[in-house]
């Protein structure tokens, strides 16, 4: 961690066509984010893109350009289709083949005989990349400067997140309260507003519900300073009674 | 439904601070790409993006030059981060104001005391779009050219999906099959490989599993033609077949 109050900013990629015809309900986007907003660090976008080499590419360097950290998932595994490391080394412009760091790592989980040519295709490493162990399944992500290649498998991406986690620079974390009642949005709205402008150091956030008992909102109020927060969710606090009150 | 073989593409926005920190998991993307699938347009692109107005407009100018339908979701709420209404007309280059036609949609739901100048936010339309009835809570979504701008409450933005699917232009539906079987991905990847280079007009995809029963794997065949994605399926069942019994 790093001691500053600077944000470190990321990007998650999802690759795959699966997601984008919907017969994949993505849970990593969501999964990602709270987990690097959990240890400081801001998601400041996500992105789907299909199983097309070029957009990839260019999907990966839009977003290593603006952001401290890209984290994709998916494409990684051994079928044609799987696309994501070639596609990684095109946007870097660097050379990729099989690597025998890779290939040690497979060899712990798969016999002679099942290191096919095709299971091979997921020791393909861009060349200078670190790998990032796969506790799972074997084949390793890896990662090329501040791009980080994992799998799509939740269950594999998140034991991925583990294995480089604590390589990453984080920020001051994020904290977060929440604050809710059974309120219409609109009945908060412009009181929240003036809210927000007294604390520009917060970030507010409004969330309307509507449920088998009526209307609900939540607000959520982000801080990086403790002191602040706890003051700014008081004066919600007062907000929200003062609107079940009057209604 | 136009008749023509060509696909019509689409991208989906998600807007919205709370998706980006992990807080709300989008189930919005899924929804999307499934329904829009099942109609004959194929999603290329999904974003997800923080309430922040130049980046909203980026993203909007983006992908409305690239793909012929646009779907938002998020934002346009009563609170002061509800800013995608104001995104959007920045995006056009064009006016938004309160709309008339947006408030007497709401008057049917809401008391003249309840139309606070918050609510009244909702009513904020870019000049000549079109409306999207909200058949959940009166406000509505509303299309400028090619952009469709929706709710981020899911059951809100599924009626506004329903309200402006019938106005859309759908291709040929992608047909699709699946047929799965307790096999590494590994085993078949090499031959579905190839097999995908002998049907180069349908798109074949590799999804591994890994459960209580041990590994498996789903092909995903699809294809608008339904003869050619029959005889594919066909191969496709002789791969797994022969795999399971190469075991």
């Amino acid at each position: 961690m790093s001691g500053n109050d600077q944000a470190v900013t990321a990007a998650v990629l999802v690759i795959g066509d699966e997601v984008l015809s919907g017969r994949t309900k993505d849970r990593n986007i969501g999964y990602i984010a709270e987990y690097l907003t959990a240890i400081g660090i801001d998601v400041r976008e996500a992105r789907v893109v299909p199983d097309v080499a070029g957009e990839i590419a260019e999907a990966v360097n839009a977003l290593r350009a603006r952001f401290a950290y890209v984290f994709t998932t998916g494409g990684i595994g051994p079928t044609h289709d799987d696309i994501t490391a070639d596609s990684i080394a095109q946007a870097f412009g660097i050379g990729i083949d099989v690597d025998p760091r890779a290939v040690a790592m497979m060899k712990a989980r798969y016999s002679e005989a099942d290191l096919t040519p095709a299971r091979l295709r997921m020791a393909r490493i861009p060349e200078g990349a670190s790998l990032i162990e796969n506790a799972v399944s074997g084949a390793p992500g890896f990662r090329v400067e501040n791009v980080i290649v994992m799998a799509g498998v939740p269950k594999i991406m998140q034991a991925m997140l583990d294995a480089v986690a604590p390589t990453l620079e984080g920020g001051k974390p994020m904290l977060s309260q929440t604050r809710s009642g059974p309120i219409k949005e609109g009945d908060i709205a412009e009181a929240l507003g003036t809210l927000q402008q007294r604390y520009p150091d917060t970030m507010m956030g409004s969330y309307p519900g509507y449920g088998d008992k009526g209307f609900h909102t939540s607000i959520v109020v982000r801080a990086r300073d403790e002191t602040l927060l706890a003051e700014a969710i008081g004066e919600v606090e007062k907000l929200i009674a003062s609107a079940q009150a009057g209604r």
